[in-house]
């Protein structure tokens, strides 16, 4: 196999440029064995909550916990605020996943789902619990909402707890972070990283519910409870020894990323341009079509449909042949789609030669 | 601060022998971003696997799963086996940690605690429960249960489920495993590898318990709860994204440490007379002394007494003056222990240079 030009796989990510390099000499200076209990990690963790609220617009009254998957995200998010039930919005396999916990969690879901490749729209959410889950990006299909999507939900569903996954499209787009109580997400996406750290975005009003719910004797779960993190958060510490070789490398990332874009409406404008001159190159191509053909064409992570399981793996060796690397579909679509990462990493003209490969064809 | 020469810190560990240019080689060749839903991921896991039960003769009938953390491992234990009661043996600060974990998770607990030094022996425990949990190593404390101790425990208690916190002494010393049904740890200390993976060791009973419990309608935890996490392993695949890098660089250590010590009667022999030899030699410095001086001196954690706050701050600025990291004392005992790592990257050359700094004072 030749190596890899390029990585379209929709995670975990090719690293961010310099990622490699300051992991490398971080570890020829010993820099990532510090104890996490002293104050050279709760200098770092602060350095790096700050670098990331800058970027990405936080604002101050929500804390920033570390976990270990964004997964572990949903775990510690339904433990800690769901009483008895919750509805989740679905729009493919990562909606399903995120409900799925919260019933193997015990809880009494009630589950508002798309037709593969559609979206649910906001017009159709009908809620009548007081936590309401959403998934920014589906991987597994393409469908996102937008950060517009998001303030118009949080208009409608002013009184719930909104929690959302924003694995696949966090570090790629602005959010404005106030449309919803919790975000989840992790690192080997469009923040560039390899595998290994979970990030959590958490209100007062989630440590509060959570907090109200401990009181009143519920399990809120164990060593990593919005509540245990949140007390070890107010010292910059962590309730188990962390990722610390991550955590630094998200303050570099951040920094490269503020090198490269400016500011976060630099990154999320050429997010949306190569995300644009994707589309409109796909169209030329007449074996394959984009899954979702309405509203909310996912930003970051391209589902295009293979009606025939030759000219897909037709698709696959000619672009393994010429070093481009992207992902099957996911479960059962394994091999009806294929799925194109648009992460920061991937510049315009990676793009312009992923299609002359196509062209080949 | 001049460079470290060398660190004893208790954990995270210095990284051992060759671990660092793994992971440079492996980051400079993009080993480390490959899809943990693929082929290749599987036959990493496997890999890993496989020269870890070599090495450390772990019986087939054990499954290896991949944590986060050793916390997390304590977590998924408690919630997967304990129906309303366990019994904890603490012998200092990280006993009653696993011991408070199954509080928060609202389990009754019979707690036999010691004299903080001593150490609870098999005689004194007494355990009314189905579920017994122990810690290997106290880190506080510096108080162990050896391999031999843990073979009687299971003779004593052969119809309880036993479940082992060795977080501060695998990696260094020879456990017949199947004196226990689960064993939880992280690597990051005796395994010299950076922070951010745990490592979870069960057998069939534990599956069966959790299996059974699920079937009765009980909640034993989310995304990484032992039925998942069964359930993927049997495909080598993890239910969230892992620390894929460090699974890696597992296997590499496991290769490192074969290389150096031959086998694990090797490498527990080394470990051994490093201990010996610092036993003797502390016994000449008047100013500090041993905490745990009866049954189950730590073999791998050296924690010492230090009467005076003077005399400990007059010690660790001498240390750190000649380039040695050594760790505080635990929680509220911060300055009143020094305690010191005796992990595989720590040789007797590096113990008898740490005693001349000491024997300066």
């Amino acid at each position: 196999m030749p190596k890899t030009v390029k990585n379209f796989n929709v995670g975990p990510s090719e690293l961010f440029h310099g990622v490699a390099d300051f992991l490398i000499d971080g570890l020829k200076n010993d820099d990532f064995i510090i104890p996490h209990r002293g104050p050279a990690f709760s200098e770092m963790y602060k350095n790096t909550e700050k670098a990331f609220y800058d970027f990405f617009e936080i604002p101050d009254d929500y804390s920033l916990f570390f976990t270990y998957s964004a997964t572990e995200g949903m775990d510690i998010l339904i433990e800690g605020v769901v009483d008895d039930s919750i509805t989740h919005i679905s729009n493919g396999d990562f909606g399903d996943l995120f409900s799925d916990l919260s019933k193997t969690l015990q809880k009494d879901v009630n589950l508002i789902k798309n037709i593969r490749g559609s979206r649910v729209e906001v017009d159709e959410m009908i809620v009548p619990t007081d936590v309401l889950a959403l998934t920014a990006n589906d991987t597994s299909t393409g469908v996102e909402y937008t950060s517009e999507d998001f303030k118009e939900i949080r208009n409608k569903f002013s009184e719930q707890l909104i929690l959302v996954d924003a694995t696949s499209s966090f570090g790629a787009l602005y959010y404005d972070i106030s449309s919803a109580d919790a975000w989840l997400f992790s690192v080997q996406k469009n923040l560039g990283l390899p595998s290994g750290l979970g990030l959590l975005l958490v209100n007062d009003k989630i440590i509060q519910k959570a907090g109200k719910r401990q009181e009143n004797g519920v399990n809120i779960g164990g060593h990593h409870n919005i509540l245990s993190l949140n007390s070890f958060y107010s010292n910059y510490q962590t309730p188990s020894t962390p990722n610390i070789m991550l955590i630094q490398a998200l303050a570099f990332v951040i920094g490269a990323y503020k090198a490269h874009f400016g500011d976060i409406y630099g990154l999320e404008k050429y997010t949306l341009e190569k995300a644009e001159y994707f589309y409109s190159m796909i169209e030329k191509i007449d074996t394959v079509s984009v899954l979702n053909t309405g509203k909310g064409k996912s930003k970051t992570t391209f589902v295009l449909d293979v009606p025939d399981g030759d000219v897909y793996d037709y698709i696959f060796s000619l672009l393994q042949g010429e070093g481009y690397s992207v992902s099957p579909g996911y479960g059962k679509f394994k091999e009806k789609n294929i799925r194109v990462a648009n992460f920061p990493i991937h510049s315009r003209n990676d793009i312009e030669e992923l299609f002359k490969v196509f062209h080949h064809q």
